[in-house]
């Protein structure tokens, strides 16, 4: 079996290889929100994974296929990536400096959508498994893809694969699509994720629009409605305002406010970042701040449609508004019933002609830190990054974990080429090169330890 | 001089000829929101002035030219057109049959942006011209026009325009941009309109868009800070809640009530029309409808936009959002301090952050309703629809018209070619060509009257 030096000399010397075969993949739209691409996108992912030796599976879901892959090991044991090939809308395309399906490498950067969230990750992790292979010709461990495309959409369909093909995806342990380092360079594992419920609210008032001037004063005005349904939702005090929300919530605990308290102070690069003047509630003190962002729920509005939006004005009075929304969980919180509950809130206040959709969501999920997997991924990342791990008891973002840790029973852990300045969801999202080349270091150390151990 | 059935007959048998040149200036974009097209539309303008024998002069406002033409007649007496040659934006154009800037008749209508609002009037009061000219080689009084292109955008350079060329547009009466009849076919004259005051609010509350996991509990949303700023403005109830906003209002007169009880019933064609179910504040009574709609002001979001507004979901927390509003005024408020009112309001509400653009205003204004040249117009009226004239003293809509009655010092009366079902402002705007002849020889019935008396 090759070193790890050797394996780590062979990632150095066909980086550039690799980064090639990741233009290609961020070059292929696939957007779950629109379909864009998807279907080419799943098949392109298949092709890959076969280029290595996978036996590979489009699983038909309703929705985007689910990319599945499994090639055997030296090792019984069996790793399960689950990552995803969907990425979010390009929007608002000016604010890009190169057109988001164009990868483009400047000032040491990969610009591209989805080239951080998630295409950066899946490719990462294909070129550790070249390094194996290229060095050791088999695999240390089995090692299974779930691969799926409407990660960026709240996954509505994935639950329901996993439950029927409990078999198929079995592993000992999973490695999720994200991780990376801090704004301090230190590589980061987070134990849990907070759940979403994505909702549309929408209103009709009319078969038209019509004239400000004629309905002003007499015509209902959809978007008159929908403010005051949301404004109904949260005030300007932050509070939810749905009955029952705040049911459910556990609080943080002794250790989860110890792991929080570790992390590192970054008040200052939110700000520097993002351009926030004041946090909600006019938090400045760091733990605060963080447990706030976790282990609160939150309501977002992600869109406001009504009406005209152009350049100077237009005196019309719109017959239809439309929002969309997301609620980010905690544990215990369930998407389905805060679904039901913000159904019954706009009941109760009179919105009965607010109509809701619902998109999807995920429920909130924890893995137990005591797994011995955790100390490997932590003891395979810090000869790479040179600095310890930070660990999070629980992130602010959204994932299916819940599938993974409730259903399959995994430990979950993070690992990847992520920074803070990514810009997933943004304009101009880039990926690093150094910490893509750090990544698939760290996948390959964990594939070994695993294997080994 | 020619009879009236001269003038009346030339009409019947050059209507295609004048139907043409309306297509011909419906093809011609000419959107004061955007500046599409209004300088090329500002020039034909000028031009189909000039091929009638007008002195024609282009004024520059600082925003879209003034086109102002002028031509003597046998009596020394002036009537003053006022119409102007923007129209609103075309949008939503996908609900469109055919493209907004192809006119297209069918149906014996003729459907383009801009046909009725306000091209049709505009070449129906030329078509009436070249009637006169070319039974008596002269008009019969001296007629100006004043077409203007920021009537969609709330005039906003008119006044200035106006007021520093007093004696260019001295005139002894005024006949205004819209006229038509109404769902019972009869025709109108109003007396007055409603002022408008409009304004962008926008909010910007940080410097990127944020991933709504990461910031949903702790960023300030700028689409929150929109709603609730919104909410603030004006409540469920529908009473606004700007402090001083009903200040300076003077209601309804006996002979107002009056004579908005002589208009025709027509809550059942609004209903058909605009498929609305119910009317603000539940009103199912006629006279109060009416009264509510004319001599209360208004406060309608034209626009909602921030975030996401794609297909499906994007979980994004927007940086920026923006609301564009109008506010429908009565005698004697005025936009100016309507303005200024909502900027203290909203500080005191503390929504500094929120930002005011005004993107312009017009005052009320009322005619007298005993000035003779209203007779006359209603006699030029009836023998044309066989139908008596419904006077309105004050409508919903809005317009420059202050600055004729109170500062020209004019009667302003209404004429022309609209109906009830034009879509003014909304998609297959269209023309009846019925109305459009008959709008025509109201026209040359009326430049005859005032040239004989």
């Amino acid at each position: 079996m090759a070193s790890i030096q050797h394996i780590h000399q062979y990632l150095d010397d066909h980086l550039d290889e690799s980064l090639a075969e990741l233009m290609t993949y961020c070059a292929q739209p696939s957007v779950a929100a629109s379909g864009e691409g998807i279907p080419a996108c799943a098949e392109l992912t298949g092709a890959m994974l076969r280029r290595r030796g996978f036996e590979v599976e489009l699983i038909e879901t309703g929705g985007s296929p689910v990319v599945y892959g499994y090639r055997p090991g030296r090792s019984e044991k069996t790793l399960l990536f689950y990552n995803h090939y969907d990425v979010q809308p390009p929007d608002p395309l000016d604010l890009w400096v190169s057109p988001p399906f164009e990868p483009e490498i400047r000032d040491s950067k990969m610009y591209a959508r989805g080239v951080s969230d998630d295409k950066g990750h899946v490719v990462s992790r294909l070129f550790a498994l070249d390094a194996l292979l290229a060095e050791d010709g088999e695999l240390p461990c089995g090692v299974k893809f779930l691969i799926e495309g409407e990660e960026e959409i709240s996954s509505p369909h994935l639950g329901p694969v996993i439950r029927e093909n409990l078999e198929k995806f079995a592993a000992d342990a999973c490695i999720w699509e994200f991780g990376g380092v801090n704004h301090e360079e230190s590589p980061g594992l987070t134990l849990g994720m907070r759940g979403i419920c994505y909702v549309e609210l929408s209103v009709e008032t009319a078969s038209q629009d019509a004239h400000s001037g004629l309905g002003g004063s007499i015509f209902p005005n959809a978007a008159w409605r929908l403010v005051w349904a949301l404004r109904s939702i949260k005030g300007s005090d932050g509070r939810v305002q749905i009955p029952g929300f705040y049911d459910n919530i556990r609080p943080p605990t002794g250790r989860d406010r110890a792991m929080l308290a570790a992390l590192p102070p970054r008040i200052d690069d939110l700000r520097g970042r993002y351009g926030v003047k004041s946090f909600l509630g006019g938090t400045e003190h760091e733990l605060e701040l963080r447990i706030k962002e976790v282990f609160e729920p939150s309501a977002t509005i992600c869109g406001l449609d009504a009406g005209y939006q152009g350049k100077g004005s237009k005196t019309v009075l719109p017959h239809r508004a439309s929002a969309k929304m997301d609620f980010r969980l905690v544990p215990d919180q369930r998407p389905e019933d805060i679904f039901e509950k913000l159904r019954r809130h706009l009941d109760a206040e009179g919105f009965e002609d607010v109509h809701l959709h619902y998109h999807g969501g995920t429920t909130p999920a924890r893995s137990d830190p005591d797994d011995p997997f955790f100390k490997l991924v932590v003891d395979a990342a810090e000869p790479i990054y040179g600095k310890p791990v930070v660990v999070e008891p629980i992130i602010g973002g959204s994932g299916p974990s819940s599938f993974f840790i409730h259903d399959l029973g995994l430990p979950v852990a993070t690992s990847g080429v992520g920074h803070p300045g990514t810009q997933a969801h943004a304009p101009n999202e880039n990926l690093r090169i150094d910490l893509y080349l750090k990544g698939a270091r760290h996948a390959a150390n964990i594939l070994k330890a695993f294997g080994e151990t």
